[in-house]
């Protein structure tokens, strides 16, 4: 493209296959398979295809919570998705997540397997198949949902909105740019005036809530999306701030974040979870590396 | 903004209140209300407070299919919320929706009420509280709520996204028309994939993924959002044309596209709803334009 010409867009859209930035590859105008290959299944009852992006980590907490609570139908095997090599378009993978994106879970504990995808759809599912973090009294579990439901259609405008414009782009403009760098500011204020007089998201019990909210915007309050946090001022984020700090320190959430992560200090990636050990292992390997 | 000058983005975002395009003036980096304002409560169970954009509309639906199964606690009253006037931001909208947004529910029939925000949690509750709309095998119960997830997390690209873009910003830029063009198309080729061996969204049971996603992408697909049917080829995606005919035809559809509606047709709009006879008299104003 060029962004000095005038431009009046053509009567009818088509596909220009160069377009698109960084993961041009990866984004069509079209859904489906591109190729046959089936997905590998482990022994656990859960099987999740998955990638340690926010949606991905909202899930990987949630069952290293289950388990930290001692539910063990919610061991698991995590497979690793690698997006930008298209492995989201696998036949086996649609089949499961006709919208190819990660992640993805299937429940091989009833009757038939159960395909369960939208990262939100899959902590619902969790919560009620468990009975956690999904409070039993109304108003609380009403407003556990308010805030799941606030953040899947929140954070599309942080990263597909200003995470894309700010940091992946091929170019960089100042419209979009600021467009959602206002909305991101926005809720972020939005987040920090509830935690003003709150715990958690939805009052005085952990929840699915802080969980999905955490995987994004914890992350953007600590500085570790888009390379953000000073363009974003993040540290204006107080409350935000010591909530994510105080979900920091539980265990599953430190497990949760290492789970299908492929990039970083090597000590911090577990590629692959296909039992507990698997972090203990990492463990040791962190403290040969220091 | 000036699209012919290389742009390199500050240290530290700040706020220029002249930028945003249209709607500039509602668009804000921070949260809370701008002023003191209570709102008014009907003799309803159920207050809601709304627009007839999609968001608000898939909420209408639901209400007016409740009452025509005979759901007679599903009574409510609509009252109209003038987003361009920033009525959105009075103490009393903010107190039951931190976020703003529209549309927001206040149930009256609980011990205390109980405040329902975003519209995804709307559809949830209403579902829950009634029994309705909502499969209980548990496949079909997973699948409608991984399509109602779908819903909040991809219209983002479709309405802040395209629809902004396309539509609504100061300026026509190709890149981002081109980035979100290509993925409202990908979207709408999932929903017709999905659509092509299905009734419905979830299967053979009309559902609450159906009236959220029929809100987005049936007005969409009939050409009525943007004015972008020619531009995104929307005659192509024959399943979804074929299922948002089928629930064009109920009435309880027909009715929840009229409420809270401030535009078009004088005799399309319902501009607040507090009875059903509201729509006869309504049916009879049409008799007498035509």
């Amino acid at each position: 493209m060029t962004d000095t010409a005038p431009y009046t867009p053509p009567k009818v859209w088509t596909w220009d296959h160069a377009s698109g930035g960084q993961f041009a590859n990866i984004n069509r105008p079209i859904a489906g398979p591109t190729h046959e290959k089936t997905l590998p299944v482990g022994k656990h009852p859960l099987q999740l295809y998955s990638l340690a992006t926010p949606n991905g980590v909202k899930v990987t907490i949630m069952l290293e919570e289950l388990l930290s609570l001692g539910h063990t139908g919610a061991e698991y095997d995590a497979w690793l998705i690698n997006i930008r090599e298209g492995e989201q378009f696998s036949s086996g993978y649609v089949e499961i997540n006709p919208n190819s994106k990660i992640p993805v879970m299937v429940d091989h504990s009833t009757e038939t397997p159960t395909r369960v995808f939208e990262s939100g759809s899959i902590l619902l599912y969790l919560a009620e198949k468990f009975g956690a973090f999904l409070p039993k009294d109304h108003h609380k579990r009403t407003e556990t949902l308010n805030w799941l439901f606030w953040q899947m259609g929140s954070a599309p405008y942080l990263g597909g909105g200003f995470g894309h414009f700010y940091a992946y782009a091929p170019e960089k403009w100042q419209y979009p740019i600021d467009r959602f760098a206002m909305e991101t500011k926005r809720q972020l204020d939005v987040l920090d005036r509830n935690l003003a007089d709150r715990q958690y998201m939805a009052g005085d019990e952990y929840s699915i809530a802080d969980m999905a909210i955490f995987a994004w915007y914890g992350a953007l309050a600590k500085g570790w999306l888009y390379d953000a946090g000073e363009f974003l001022s993040v540290h204006e984020y107080k409350n935000v701030l010591r909530w994510a700090d105080m979900l920091l320190e539980r265990k599953a959430v430190q497990r949760g974040r290492m789970v299908n992560r492929s990039w970083g200090e090597p000590s911090e990636q577990l590629r692959e979870r296909h039992d507990a050990s698997d972090f203990e292992n990492k463990t040791q390997d962190k403290m040969q590396e220091t």
